[in-house]
């Protein structure tokens, strides 16, 4: 008998993460074994709250526009699902399924949603319901076990790469030069930061650090020092997330108790300031280099895609409980095959840039460029409208 | 007698400034009257210190590239000729030119850069030398005098508004919501920030401050809890320049004696958290609203093109001290004209957001949008090389 797809978002939007949800919808239409395709709005949030919607109701249109729109149309969510099966979260998802007659649950995310992805996986095992729950990965971050890489990354990381091309154009205009300390996503794993690297040499971020490394406050000044010396200019690419020592008697506390951190880009710039004298302009890269739908990559949209598909055909054919991994065949030429991977690896590991891709404390050895490279290639053909982007607006019909 | 022709790019990049100099040089082919087609390395510092290099020696193919090539590929500055015409500095400037056999000089640049082409306009008035100087309009802060715009504003308005879109989706994906403060250029006109007023109304900034009003920090607080308290959420682009009073007790001195004053959006975020308790992300678009190639309007290039080849045009028919201003016609369709303008008019001008275009303190009128809209339209076809743009790379061969 027939039962219906629900689809997650959750965690921080890629750029292709809507692509992923298109794969999985396109897919579904060709499966008699699905009967309605669902989204759930807010991540799990949807589940818990009843807040599903049919997303069969969507014009074609739409749909195909989901290529290029950026965030997460079903919006998403961080909520994390209690360890306690028997919790009373539970009781209201299964309600919810039930309700809908879902049995098919997909998970779009990085490593804290193929945990929700792993749980309710878990959950329908030990009540033996009939529900197949499969995972697509999705990360800018790309520290997702068990895969060759993720989706949104290659996509994220065509951002940085151009847009630190373009302000190294714009730091090197000058006669007057000064330094630039470029922030990049990454609390913990530097894969965004380390793909400056691939920028031709006489563009590319002179000193590179990523969190993988312990931060030497006292060689950073030196290094800096001795580069701006020698050309009148330093450009530096940072890992948001790089450990230093920060000046912490200006912090301030907000009204949840939270330490209200400056960005590490800032303060290494009044950093080099104090100690140099050297004017530092600090560029924190945000929110872009995930929601920015103009450098995707065709690969990573390709890749998110196949996905969202392989995703869905190994659930009409039984399975559950896995994630679908990227498995890398050849560098050159770039092949990749889709595997399904036990999600019980994958929830909650954390992978990061292995020490032999660094090849010093600033740049990269050349296994990380024959990593990353076949990721950014490829452009894809952005519908416009009057100079700004079309992107799909969901009528979001709730059932 | 044919003479050589030298050209200075001045000031802050724009994704344009080297599309002029593309329009220069190719219009300059075709003029016998053009010996030689030189540039001066970062502005006027190349005829100062004797720094010309021969574009004639430059590849095709880099020249083709110029039209998507990010920074300043002569290389500018921020230095200001001295008032009196009888300062050594206009002697050396002289004797580069006659070194050289100059006859023509554009100057591309905004107010600052005008005045230097003015005072070398007057130069060779006075000294009743055989010398052309003629202006090409250039800045993304639209605040040029005597054109309808500037060649670099269409682009970089297309840049704010797309990349403020793609941020909106970011933030409206999120359950738990927060404030959102974008940080736009502009010192003095609000022209960039204003742009963001394209946007459609489900995707717009919910406030917009521009630096021509008066900033009433508690009207903004009051504005910023009543919106966040109605939709979870509240998005505000605000020009750098907009004038509040800040919190100076944490604020640094550097070694040059300046005050380190942090940028207004993280300022305002801070002051938001402070009095709400709303967690805001601060977003400064910084270098790549002028920088970005990837968003380059094709009706800015195209125009942007064109001035170049009129400059040159006008210049070689004998005239001088003028700048080429952009005169629309109509703006639908949108037509303009391209006009010389005395120069005299521009320099050190600032032309500002004029009152009835805007709506209230936080929107724009429908005039607004009839003026800005057509200047964001068309795209470039921006050549790839493995995921990275290719950008021209000169040669920069001395004479």
């Amino acid at each position: 008998m027939a039962k219906a797809m629900v689809y997650i978002q959750s965690g921080g939007p890629t750029s292709v993460i809507n692509t992923s949800l298109y794969g999985a919808v396109k897919e579904a239409q060709k499966h008699p074994e699905i009967s309605h395709i669902y989204g759930s709005l807010n991540g799990i949030d949807g589940l818990l709250n009843d807040k599903i919607i049919d997303l069969g109701k969507e014009d074609p249109e739409t749909i195909e526009l989901l290529k290029q729109t950026p965030g997460a149309v079903l919006g998403t969510t961080r909520h994390k699902l209690p360890k306690d099966l028997h919790h009373e979260e539970y009781a209201r998802i299964i309600e919810t399924l039930k309700k809908h007659n879902i049995g098919y649950v997909f998970v779009n995310g990085g490593n804290d949603s193929m945990d929700t992805c792993y749980k309710l996986s878990l959950l329908a095992k030990e009540l033996n319901m009939d529900l197949k729950v499969m995972g697509v990965p999705k990360t800018v971050d790309n520290d997702l076990a068990e895969t060759d890489h993720s989706n949104g990354f290659g996509s994220a990381a065509k951002y940085v790469i151009n847009v630190t091309r373009e302000i190294i154009a714009d730091a090197q205009s000058y006669d007057r030069y000064k330094g630039y300390i470029i922030e990049v996503m990454g609390r913990n794993a530097g894969w965004l930061t380390a793909a400056t690297d691939l920028l031709p040499e006489e563009a590319r971020p002179d000193l590179i650090y990523l969190p993988e490394n312990k931060f030497d406050t006292e060689k950073f000044v030196e290094k800096f020092a001795e580069i701006y010396e020698k050309k009148g200019l330093c450009v530096v690419a940072i890992s948001e997330g790089i450990d230093f020592e920060r000046d912490e008697t200006n912090v301030k506390i907000d009204s949840f108790g939270h330490k209200q951190l400056g960005g590490a880009a800032s303060d290494l710039g009044k950093l080099i300031n104090s100690r140099l004298g050297i004017s530092v302009r600090a560029i924190e890269l945000s929110l872009p280099q995930r929601a920015f739908s103009f450098l995707t990559s065709k690969v990573d949209s390709d890749e998110a895609e196949a996905c969202g598909r392989e995703a869905v055909k190994h659930a009409v054919e039984g399975m559950t409980g896995h994630m679908i991994a990227i498995k890398r065949v050849s560098d050159a030429p770039y092949k990749v095959e889709y595997r399904p991977v036990d999600i019980s690896k994958i929830a909650n590991v954390e992978r990061k840039v292995p020490g032999y891709m660094m090849k010093n404390d600033s740049h990269m050895d050349k296994s990380f460029r024959a990593y990353c490279e076949p990721l950014i290639k490829g452009e894809l053909d952005i519908k416009m409208e009057n100079g700004i982007i079309k992107t799909a607006v969901l009528k979001k019909v709730r059932v």
